[in-house]
């Protein structure tokens, strides 16, 4: 991957976390957001419904990629295997975009009640798109929304690990090494 | 247990769950669910911040009986035996106050995405504690993080099951169950 070139949503993006971290999530305007992007508002408002979607940028697709890696894996891979398949389908769309802002988004969403609800609620959806994605394959309720939550929280520890300067591993990877730990700990848990 | 004998604080969360779902969250203002508990807007600050903080009403008490309970485990108790006990001291806590009101808020919470956000977010803390309080018992973080996962996976699961019309067993023993069959589950997925 080359040094990412921005598009107008990611331009949005990196200028609305740089002015969260500068003054707080609440004292920034969309206004300020799109200047300092250099773009209008109506360009914002073109690609986020508001502020607090800046976030969930992404969240549709990442979504999509989940349910189609699931769907796409073998016919007879075990759940957890599934999930992986699901995982490394997603972490396809984390660019070296993501990578670069990570720090900034993780301080942002330090720094905001709002934002974290935001991100709570995202993760949620993850989940659930996984769960959804699970029992259509006729895996049974229970152990679908079980192994989505697995996935959820390996995607979330692998991402933070990512994240990290220096790292220089396959989030895909990552995350499906997170998933194995999670599951022979949760073997040993009873 | 008796027929709930609502005091000022429940009469307010009655109340707003009645406008939520009479008029819709967004359009329901603190005056109204003053008035309908036949109290005063001042009486409603000194219980709650705002509106949206109704929804988190009883978090904190709930995460320190998390914390209490899984601090009170045995000493030689598994992680699940802990998360169980955690489980049961919190379920204590919800009485048929809470069951009564249950259905409403579960319509209240499917009608608006604030409340959505908002019961994401506490369930998000009830978990965190539950893994907070299993790290001072010395369990590791991977381990911790996971078993609290299941735990809230199962204290929801249990919920939900116990809000339902004419069920009439308890919260903590169902919680438990839930947990248990959680983690076979677990264990089957790889």
């Amino acid at each position: 991957m080359g040094r990412w070139q921005p598009d107008a949503r990611e331009r949005l993006v990196a200028a609305a976390l740089e002015l969260f971290n500068e003054r707080g999530y609440d004292e920034t305007t969309v206004a300020q957001i799109a200047e300092r992007a250099g773009l209008t508002k109506s360009t914002f408002f073109r690609h986020f419904p508001d502020k607090r979607d800046l976030l969930a940028a992404g969240q549709d697709t990442i979504a999509q990629l989940l349910r189609e890696g699931i769907a796409a894996a073998p016919a007879d891979a075990t759940p957890l295997a599934v999930v992986c398949c699901g995982l490394k389908a997603a972490a396809a769309a984390f660019t070296s975009f993501n990578r670069e802002l990570a720090p900034r988004l993780k301080a942002a969403i330090a720094a905001s009640t709002e934002l974290q609800e935001r991100n709570a609620l995202k993760q949620i959806g993850l989940s659930a798109a996984m769960a959804e994605a699970l029992q259509t394959r006729g895996i049974p309720a229970p152990t679908a929304v079980l192994a989505a939550e697995l996935g959820g929280v390996a995607f979330k520890t692998a991402y933070a690990q990512w994240a990290e300067p220096g790292e220089e591993q396959d989030l895909g990877a990552m995350a499906c090494a997170a998933l194995r730990e999670l599951h022979a700990a949760a073997v040993d848990l009873g």
